[in-house]
């Protein structure tokens, strides 16, 4: 269920860096279970990586637990944090998170480290010698202001009281949740039997409401969402889900409004697929 | 005389992939020359580079020349084009340039290249599987914009008029222009026998004329510049070098500006050392 981020660079360790790589699995609810990260330490295994948040479903790992047998292991734990601004961030030898995914500026990242890393850009010494080349001075500063807001909103119950509206009005409509029982942050992904997401995109965004399928990194690809088959999903149900994101920002009348725009976008489709059939 | 960025990825190959490295001299002008780069070449040279204008004295390498023997040899040649912004920028098999250098964004760059290349960021595969991570389209929007207008200031002459003007000033009060006999971008390095330069900048910078020593990314270390030592001067005279840089936006009142404050720093700077002595 890792991004892209990790999990290209894994299969670049493997077929390059004659690196092994061990991928557990995970739950219906996307969960990697700690007991099987414990099992799956070998003598020389050097680091363990484990997503803070999913970015298709939501879900949030027990990092804290992961973090707890790595420690006993003496073994390194680095943390893809992306989705988790709002969360508690000290967590982990490594975390990584980027601005854009917090509504800050494109072009600035973090990586908080308790590591010596050998640094994968080398020249003029910045970042303390981790990462040369001209700092990015106006991304770094916005990037520090949105995590500040972000960490605000850390215990907010209003976003997720806005996420209960809006996912029982999904279920009346048809719609499975996914990940459904475990803890989440405001991402929410639902399964519509027998209608193609992309379709129900579409109409979505001609109304103002944007939503997505898999991750934007791979809306060019036709293939179901990994995580989706990784939670056990049916490649045809896959086809049928799409994500919706809440923020601090959102309101009730959003909820309301996204709600009607797929109630009808949806009533759309069906016909057309009655007519079809 | 390499900028930082190539000389510490040159540093890192040798230290952790096993690569050997030949560095090549310059002679007074900060030239390598095109038949030493031949004779360098060995069975099992697999790249060659050589950047293709100095940071602190202005040279312009006879990049196109070593191009042709690099091609001859069946050798990848890479060019740090980070200073050649406003130069023919189809060289070699490999060019890279940042924006900033070009009065673009900072937080943008660009690689050109003709080689089939590991990627260094894994992940989305965005940037055609080169450079993974959400692309900063402002910055890259910004970084065309400035490329294309430094493209065309290509060929003007005024430029080179103001630093003919500029540089006889500066030999008139008393300084030595390095790298003289070169071909050179509008980039001035000019040594003052007996000045402390770190001095000589704070007075020039407080009258609104920004000057630098070695390399931006050198400012917190005291050490003299390695490209200046390179070209053959004394540890103590490279400590009274100041760099100089004029663009296309230059004026003949802006340098002349710049002569007036020079010579007042240095007559003050002179009655200083007087005094001490």
């Amino acid at each position: 269920v890792e991004h892209h981020a990790v999990l290209e660079t894994c299969k670049y360790l493997e077929k390059y860096e004659n690196v092994d790589v061990t991928y557990l699995p995970v739950d219906k609810n996307g969960l990697v279970n700690p007991e099987s990260v414990e099992k799956a330490i070998r003598q020389d295994t050097l680091l363990i990586t484990i997503m803070y948040v999913n970015n298709e479903i939501g879900t949030i790992q027990p990092v804290k637990d992961i973090e707890k047998i790595a420690k006993q292991h003496k073994i390194a734990f680095h943390t893809d944090a992306c989705q988790a601004g709002s969360l508690d961030l000290n967590v982990g030898d490594m975390l990584t998170l980027n601005a854009s995914k917090i509504g800050g500026p494109k072009g600035a990242g973090l990586l908080m480290s308790k590591v010596r890393l050998i640094p994968l850009i080398h020249g003029g010494g910045q970042e303390h010698n981790k990462r040369s080349g001209t700092e990015n001075v106006a991304a770094i500063v916005g990037f520090a202001k949105a995590l500040e807001i972000a960490q605000s909103e850390k215990e907010s119950g209003h976003v997720k009281e806005l996420q209960k509206q809006l996912e029982s009005g999904l279920v009346q409509l048809g719609a499975q949740i996914n990940a459904k029982e475990a803890d989440r942050i405001p991402i929410t992904s639902a399964t519509f039997d027998g209608i193609e997401a992309e379709s129900l995109l579409l109409r979505l965004s001609e109304k103002g409401v944007y939503a997505a399928t898999g991750s934007a990194c791979a809306t060019k690809t036709l293939e179901p969402s990994h995580v989706l088959l990784a939670i056990g999903m049916r490649p045809q149900k896959a086809h049928g889900t799409i994500r919706l994101s809440l923020s601090a920002q959102s309101t009730e009348a959003d909820v309301n409004q996204a709600l009607a725009v797929i109630k009808e976008s949806l009533g759309n489709l069906r016909k057309i697929a009655t007519v079809e059939a």
